[in-house]
């Protein structure tokens, strides 16, 4: 593999696909990408999606590690904090960050997927090839087979190694658990959960009908509405909603009466700006949410997973996009070892990654929670001001868990969890305690949070926890 | 399903079918089972599953809930803790309980699912056949195919439900994930070790060649060996071994030589034991080690997942086959409540119960590390003798974790889980930070440990957790 002529197949060529095919490009590999769909910058497909996503700095190093951190700049809306909905109608806005340079961004997918592959094809060793699905992968023998969608006719490939950047529902994935030819552990997990996209149209002058740099929230504690902005003035909105729980969910909301019903209770200030709700709703399908972990993710030196096929998470961090571009990053960190064997490659890359990709798909899932109820708890409430305050006041000694897991992009997402979690044990504990309170003084709170994290983590080690 | 004389098909005829059928047969139904395997009363078949088990508390609730708890007791041998082994060839009983009448046994596989077989063929309501693989199963339409293992014939049958009791394999579990017809959140998850059972023969006067009450455990930090004893003075030893990592492993201990050298390097007591290693070594197979969750284990009020089939978990909490018995229990309790509609039945019934057995799951990983590293580290030690003289002078006022997981079974597994983790926390991190110490006076430590345990399960659950 030092060779740098080896024919490189990549299957898929979403969001982690264009981006490998980048950067492999740019190593200088023999790279062919087959993608399911046709060229999304020519023909438009939505199909059920996410229409917008957040990036922030684990995304951001990898357009900076292939040079493109300019470009993708001009696609992005910064939204600095949470715009929290209540029932009234009242708003509130609480910052990811007491730092102002930290913000997330909403961002297309389809534009940025399309800058990815106009950046990959100017390499002239990378081809992209639309319309070719695969069907099943020979993981023994290297080759995978796909389905012409226009004359489909089936055929063969083969390559040196084989990526599969096809996400969730992977076919190599799927080709791993049905061939048994080695221990595969595999869990899909389902959250009772589901979601819809709606959208909030732009004003008539193509302006923004709500506060655009924001991710706008209204939590309902079992149930909860975000928007997300876009560049052409409009939002794009999820309901994320119980399948058959609660009085009202997707499985009984039936007829325009009881959609408008709903929103009407529950989001009665979005409801006035989406006279489009009813035909969204009912138009609009609802999609699963579900977590896929899986180890081994490469069989010897022939075939790897890489991106969601190999770790689906929920969309509750907004890290989806950002670790699977981070996972380019951290293959590309492993190529610069020149392990001379893909095999050898492919093994560093797992046994160091895997470890940060479990934590995400687990952070995700808290933050399911976080989202939907305790962002309107007033314990939470109270932590997050102060954690709002610490940064501020002291930028480079304090880091709340969210800006460990989403600013702090050289730290891996394993130890910003253990670390995030512990502060926020130690603090909502202070607080309940009354050993501390947002009205102290700000550099005893932060050296009560250290001892106290420091207890916390050292216990769990004592314990042998994680 | 007031009506008893509603037909009830149990797939699969092992230890927690053969226990339903028993069950269900004495509270009236239809019962027809149908098991893969050749009857094991007449027919001599190991094949590769475990030949002794763990059986305690919990199993023997199920065992008094049908009414044989006598004829159980005589297939019992006793083991009052872990005959622990070092590489001298030193022991040290370590027992399970500091209450002398808390013990767990050894008990042959295949007699006791004999005497469930016996037991639930004296009711003329049930049907056990044998020979008939489950291939797949229809939930919708509440129907199940079987081929018959001489006439290789296929047949389909039906009934007003399905209970799945086949184990880890399950074919109603495969016919709910590869159905897609709803959403089925599944997991198979193995260890990087895997198991092969060896034997320690009886004396030629028939005697056991070591001590016959412990079950005796070579722990070694990343593999081991255990032992139990069985009534024909034989022991069934199990190897638990990487397959691949380290310097003696799976795939490594290639000759008679290497497997010997293996032996008389780690467990030279066992092998003086074992003439019959290589020949047993090389004759049984390696067998892999998984944890398998899913949910929802019913699909409406037509089939229902039971036992391993909705729950394999590893062997090192002894607590598998007790699992499924408890299973049985529950289901029962949830048949006392009369709901009328089978759904209603099935969904009260994983409602109550999946907490459960995903804790035991757990558990039982954290046992696999115990039971190599722990059992032989000080402070593990140090903790075990305190918990040993708790438990001896104060019986009704504490219980440790395995106490509570294995002779409490009016506590579920998760409480046990829980407040066992709360206590192993409390205790290790008191003694690391010389809080308490063995020597004290028992009744200070009592209430440290009972204060602190309490802080830790508040503290926890103030953060969120759990």
């Amino acid at each position: 593999m030092s060779n740098k002529k080896q024919n490189i197949l990549i299957i898929g060529a979403g969001l982690c696909g264009s981006l490998l095919a980048l950067r492999l490009g740019q190593r200088g590999y023999n790279v062919n990408v087959y993608e399911m769909r046709p060229d999304l910058r020519t023909t438009d497909i939505s199909a059920g999606r996410s229409i917008n996503l957040a990036f922030s700095d684990r995304g951001n190093k990898a357009m900076k590690l292939v040079g493109i951190e300019d470009k993708v700049k001009e696609l992005c809306i910064p939204m600095n904090g949470r715009m929290i909905h209540d029932k009234e109608g009242n708003t509130f806005l609480s910052n990811y960050s007491g730092r102002d340079y930290e913000y997330i961004n909403s961002i297309s997918r389809g534009e940025l997927n399309g800058l990815l592959l106009d950046e990959a094809e100017k390499h002239d060793n990378v081809s992209i090839h639309f319309n070719k699905k695969c069907n099943s992968v020979d993981f023994e023998n290297t080759t995978a087979t796909f389905q012409d969608y226009n004359s489909k006719e089936e055929f063969i490939e083969d390559a040196d190694c084989i990526i599969a950047t096809d996400g969730a529902g992977s076919a190599l994935r799927k080709s791993y658990y049905l061939g048994k030819k080695f221990l595969f552990s595999f869990s899909q997990d389902y959250l009772s959960h589901g979601y819809k996209e709606l959208t909030f149209l732009p004003k008539e002058d193509g302006s923004y009908k709500t506060y655009k740099n924001a991710l706008h929230i209204w939590p309902r504690s079992s149930f909860m509405l975000i928007a997300l902005p876009n560049l052409d003035g409009s939002f794009t909105v999820t309901l994320f909603l119980s399948y058959s729980e609660g009085e009202y969910n997707f499985n009984n909301l039936t007829t325009p009466e009881l959609v408008t019903e709903f929103f009407q209770k529950e989001f009665p200030d979005a409801l006035e700006i989406m006279p489009n709700l009813v035909d969204d709703f009912f138009e609009n399908p609802t999609a699963a949410l579900g977590t896929v972990k899986c180890s081994p993710w490469h069989y010897k030196g022939n075939t790897l997973l890489m991106g969601d096929s190999a770790h689906a998470i929920v969309p509750f961090y907004g890290q989806g996009m950002n670790a699977s571009f981070e996972d380019v990053v951290e293959f590309d960190k492993v190529l610069d070892l020149n392990l001379n064997h893909w095999e050898a490659t492919f093994e560093a890359y797992e046994k160091n990654r895997k470890k940060d990709t479990d934590a995400i798909a687990d952070l995700a899932i808290d933050n399911f929670h976080e989202m939907k109820g305790h962002v309107a708890n007033p314990i939470f409430q109270e932590k997050r001001k102060i954690e709002m305050a610490l940064e501020k006041e002291f930028p480079s000694a304090y880091s709340s868990k969210y800006s460990l897991v989403t600013f702090n992009e050289n730290i891996g997402y394993r130890q910003a969890m253990l670390r995030g979690r512990a502060q926020d044990k130690a603090i909502l504990n202070m607080l309940t305690d009354k050993i501390i309170s947002s009205e102290d003084n700000l550099k005893d709170i932060l050296e009560k949070v250290k001892v106290e994290t420091e207890a916390i983590l050292e216990d769990d080690r004592i314990a042998g926890l994680h």
